[in-house]
């Protein structure tokens, strides 16, 4: 028998924070040495002389199989999500699990876990509570919390998600108490639906319009209020898809004053603008999603708020609808208004290659930074490290080795995802991955798929350190033990 | 027939940018002329030598003879609380006429009218709106408007008159629409109701803990909502009793970029701080109020954005519960809690008094600024100038001679409201009213009250500049209009 | 002998804070009353009907008869410079006396004002300190200071000028022991001339590249470190033409701590943009002057700064060069680097034109915002008040008439100083002064000049409240006592 | 032959962003392997099970056997210092070649290289100019920079050391030139020596006024300054020594628009305050450091810098001055003022272990975060990466295996270096250096120093990528190439 399953040769390894060159061996599926030079035998030998070799990637916002809430057939299955995934050098994903209002959610959760079966790489769950009662909210979630699904996700707008704040203090108090992080779609719900009857009521329907209905002041201030709440019971929590100035300085400030609250950005909003939006419907339909694609200031300022370590990590936010499907994305034809097409677009398997050719082959940020961003910030937040989003000892042998020179037009053609478009038709991107592999088995070769559905495994996830509150509540009280705490050191 | 009803001689008149030395004269209620030495005849003449002239207070947040919402009974009846007023230097109250849920508001305002004509100095009302249906916003409050009630109240938190941001928004473009100021009670709601919930049912119901109930951040969180909601509007606001550093920086960030949020604080915030809370239930209950008095630090932060000009006018907030009647303040006894105890404090008639003594006679503001708190900002910014809020031609003949030298302690017995209490007992003051004007009929004399039940007049106003809109929305879509503006000019 | 000397009839007068309809009675050079109908007889009555009656311009930063020392002829007399000032409704103006290096000040402010003598409108000096030596700031400043003379000016660049940190610090310590008020040109002078060379050596010698010379961060720095220096004196100062967004944040932010900085921008700052420098050496020449113009963005943001307070008075830092005369500003001829060009324009007849023009036709600011700007302001900050800056019983009759509706085309052929351009010609401007009155007299009569050489008077400044320091240093010992201040009260 | 030199077994290896439970395998002096289990066998095995296996300590900023500007003897030779720095976990120092005014820098480097030839551990240099003049910045600095010292040192204060903005320009205009980076020492020194002798001057010479000689304001000016220079050249500097919120404050915000500005802080900003400068003058003098120690609240910023990235490196500053010597750092005897002492204090073997203490084993940060503070980040910075800072394939076997249990109180007396105090006398910290390894060798072991003097070598450093210029500059202009360079990408 071979000491090492895999040995991956010559190639630059990339983490977070350092880089080396080492030869990486692998066995069972994880990594168990690094050096200079690998004197071991191995099954298989992959020369990565002259690639990066990164931490597989980590996709910790999408949404897989999930039935849409907002209209329009959720394209993908498990397994093609994940195999398109796979092939853009993601290894793990955080998908959803969604209740429906007036439901309970521990059969919902499961059913999910049955779909995911199908994965080709290893998974996740955020669950998402469109409806915290008090069955859901002292018994299932607990329980959930507890056998590992450590993330709960609610929207604050989204007529059939919305959450309200005394909801939201509901779900932050059963979060702190079993130790789970929250995830936060925000923008302001009633500024949105106003500003939508008008636009709509008054003619303008055109997707363009959709970018108006739901100006960066609505998510500004949504951003401030859930860090109000964030603050008032000291629950760490992720803001997904950060698109503009406004939001990413309000969540600088909270930093700043020491509030837990972590940032995420998408590719879209490093790519597309507002003007994208405009044109015929179902041009527009393509690049739809929400928060709207802004200005490319907004998009220097992210640029900016990730180097400064604002905004901690890129997902996909890969939302799923087809578009000439029947009940697809733009499910209400042609002469439908803006509000009426699903919000989101396709995105897992364009996610690395986009934040790497924008950010590192463009010169905005380094290699370094590119695996905090897409792999490990991620690892950390959702507690996969040490398991996940790293090369080193012990770590799962997810790995990604990265053509850094490679020029690629993206197309429709060449993804494998099922969705039936990418938003980002025809772009030129700088770099590739070349080969993928999950817990040491190739599941990308340079254009080759090696995925198998039934691959991946469920990451129960325990507690963690990384998110744990900083035990300082506004006034000495704290509402979840419902005591006062005296003497809190500070700073 | 004496040339002038009353010549007012020798005083040093302060408006609120300039300081005269000139005799004044007042005919028919009117100031008529100004002069280094009025030569004319006089009914009466004033010797105002050694003293300040200074235009008559303007109270623009009262609560007068209104039905309590929160427990508690009303103390003051229209006639108690102007006299009580223009024996405090104020020679024009704006107050309240609430709505109840589930009624209407026209004839509730006209209730109020009748009840105001025993007033004795002049007045007008803002209408709360606590319920914004079709009926009152299509059909009642335009016509209310259109008669001169040219200011509508929101309150963002109490069950019983919290509005939503959807109503918010009802509210705002009909506020737009038929040009009126919208003023509000700037808390978040549900946190409030959340921390209440939590301390009062952990046993912690001291008086004490109404201030941790509802901490800086959730004052500061309902500004930042609201000048949201104003931005998209693009709808001049007020925001009633800034306490803190916090709420007071996000309205200088709005105004810094333009906003017309115009912000008012309060005496009891100049004084008052969280510790004065903290003792027996009763005494508590003396200075229990919302948002809740803060720290020493609020204090000097207020006095600072009192100079920078972020806070404009300085009101009493006066709501008058009595402590020891039956059904008072303290109505739910000594052991209730202190969410069962009414919230506010009783202060027309110390309003001008402390301000001054805080501000002026400690060298924190100057005396024309003393006059634009206390006077002429909020005539401007309610429609009530040039009529009232100025010593000068034309303007009504309000005038309060102030003894700027006078040591005064503050005690229940020589206040002339009707409220069982002072929460400022004991408190020494230097300047105090001399002589009170109420369109030239002297309604406070060194001691003497010469208030008239009836004499005070309701002050319609008409559309007016100073709170005119910007002309700018966040995206060129004006939702007031239904239409794209193209063109705005900015700057 | 007539009651009055002068009656305006009919006219809207306003103040910084207050606007009223009124009747002015003139006597022996002061306003002696105010009254609805002025009844009196007058030698002489004007009907201001339909036009605004202001407080007559005070503008206190301007050049006149001044030798350059950065080259360059100054082109007007007192004579001259104060008729055209009267021209565009200024009523006094604050020059300079400027101090040459290794010379005294006290025969040289005796020869300033002697040259004065001839001025049309009332006058006071700034002291220009470009060598604080120890017989300069021991003996003649103090003397200089009790004699009225309450304005120090020193220059943070320019090779003749330049004091350095230590220097200030004398200087600052001399204006707080004797109460002056310190003015300041703040920019980096080793930064622009460091750039200067660079640009100038490398061929850019365009005037285009004078505003690349003094990029805005170099006007910051200067602010910053001024701003610096006078908290650790605890002396108020004021900071000449703020031009950008950069600098005007910084002094807001020292503002919102509570330093006393105050701030000016001047009409160029609001209609130039560095564009205009971009064109023939000749016609740049005409626009170059010192911190450089800069952008529409900056533009709006002094606006902002004026609306906010940031920015308290506006003044035309008149410096006039002539562009053909033989040594004009344009000394060096065409092929001549920017860097030896004469900096400054003229601008004392524009002043108030451009900034009604630009303000208030433009709705950026209300009246009494511009009375404040051009005149109210100053009067305060530079001790003319309440002698100056106001129309009020007891203030000098200096007063302008304005026709707010005039359109009018700015010409050099219509202006009346002696400079032989005007940087904006062509531009046309919405109000012009009708009439202006220099304590009493008619000195500008729609198109008449009714000026009077010699009949302008020195304004002696005493002491006077409102720069008075803080009291409060960055620790408690006072530099100014030599001694240790426990228990200053704060806030 | 021994597979291996070195093995480390069992413990947890961290590194800047990551940790890993491996074996660590050594070979001529470099980490050539890890892995979960290391079956080669080595000379020697090291069991570090339950201990943290970290990079060693880079201390960045030390002044070792250098000739005191501000008097005083230095304490340290090239051999104490270094083992003082081993034993407390540090294995790279970078100290300082200072220039004397009036002297060339060739020849006074070649002597630093002389005497560093005894160093224990690997070192580098920072070349301190204190006159830049022209054949030291056109020949000598270039080829030194070449041949490896690409970091250069200015003051902005001490009367022996400052220089001027113009020679800072002339600086940065070699060192981005030439590629090196520039370390500035930031307080504004006209300030400082202004308030040193008005406070001498007056008595107040006791030690506890050097921190009222330059309070935050004076820092914070400087940074402000040195700031604008650096956007000005597109230069990326250090900021040495950042001691308070005001000072971090501006860093931030200038990173926020962003400006490359790195900064580093030091122990004794962690747990000295102002008042322990307070009390006889031989004990203030040995906590006497510049800038001075600050407040509490200033060591709680510190932290939140260091959390958000504002701070990214943690230096001893050592500065060995004895105290009880003759000519020691209390030169100048027990009656002389605070301007006489020698300013700095020992700390290098002290700063690992204070940095953990306070700062891990506080739950103020984690120990990745540690890692960095303390090694990588340094390593970074100064062009010493990946040869230094990591614990990966390749890297120089610079390892520190460190007891996070361990309960110390410091003493002079378990110290290494041959200053004849420390300023921590009795601070019990926990967390302590078990053995520390310079290039494989073992040079401290548990209490056993195992240093060699000359083992130390020089690391010259080439260009590296991580201090690059951004490219872009406040105009067109390129003032180092003399260009206008159009199409600058941003953001």
């Amino acid at each position: 028998m071979s000491e090492y399953d895999v040995i991956i040769k010559g190639g630059t390894v990339v983490n977070a924070a350092d880089t080396q060159q080492a030869d990486i061996g692998i066995k069972d599926g994880r990594i168990v040495a690094l050096a200079e030079k690998l004197s071991g035998s191995a099954a298989r030998t992959i020369d990565a002389a002259g690639r990066y070799v990164l931490p597989g990637g980590i996709d910790s916002h999408c949404h897989i199989q999930q039935p849409s809430s907002g209209g329009g057939q959720n394209a993908e299955t498990w397994e093609s999500g994940t195999r398109s995934a796979a092939c853009g050098g993601t290894t793990t994903v955080i998908a959803f699990a969604a209740q429906e209002k007036g439901k309970g959610v521990k059969h919902m959760v499961a059913d999910y876990h049955e779909k995911a079966k199908q994965a080709c790489i290893d998974y996740s769950f955020h669950i998402i509570l469109n409806d915290p009662s008090d069955e859901v909210m002292e018994t299932e979630i607990p329980e959930l919390i507890e056998s590992g699904h450590r993330s709960l996700k609610l929207f604050m707008t989204y007529p059939k998600n919305r959450v309200d704040d005394k909801q939201i203090l509901r779900i932050f108090e059963t979060a702190r108490r079993h130790q789970a992080l929250v995830c936060v779609h925000a923008e302001n719900h009633d500024a949105i639906m106003y500003m939508t009857e008008k636009l709509v009521g008054n003619g303008f329907g055109n997707t363009k319009y959709h970018a108006w209905c739901k100006p960066p002041l609505v998510e500004r201030e949504a951003c401030q209020r859930i860090i109000m709440l964030s603050e008032l019971m000291d629950l760490p929590i992720q803001i997904f898809h950060v698109t503009c100035e406004e939001a990413a300085e309000e969540i600088r400030r909270a930093q700043a004053r020491g509030v837990k609250v972590f940032a995420e950005t998408c590719p879209q909003y490093f790519v597309l603008t507002a003007d994208d939006l405009d044109g015929d419907q179902r041009q527009g339909a393509r690049v739809l999603c929400s928060p709207a694609p802004r200005s490319v200031a907004d998009q220097q300022a992210l640029w900016n708020h990730v180097r400064m370590g604002t905004i901690g990590n890129v997902t996909s936010d890969h939302a799923p609808y087809n578009i000439d499907a029947p009940d697809g994305k733009f499910w209400a034809g042609d002469n439908a208004p803006f509000s009426q097409i699903a919000n989101g677009v396709p995105g897992l398997e364009t996610r690395m290659p986009i934040t790497f050719s924008e950010g590192v082959a463009k010169g905005r940020i380094d290699l370094q930074t590119f695996v905090a961003l897409t792999s490990t910030n991620s690892a950390k937040l959702f507690g996969l490290y040490p398991k996940k989003g790293r090369i080193g000892i012990g770590a799962d042998a997810d790995i990604v080795i990265w053509d850094a020179e490679k020029k690629q037009t993206v197309t429709q053609d060449m993804l494998h995802h099922d969705t039936d478009y990418t938003p980002y038709e025809g772009m030129e991107v700088t770099g590739w991955p070349a080969v993928t592999l999950s817990r040491g088995k190739v599941v990308w070769n340079d254009g080759e798929v090696g995925c198998e559905a039934g691959w991946g495994q469920f990451l129960a996830r325990a507690p963690y350190d990384y998110i744990k509150p900083s035990g300082k509540f506004p006034t000495p009280f704290n509402p979840i033990t419902g005591k006062i705490e005296a003497g809190k050191t500070e700073g």
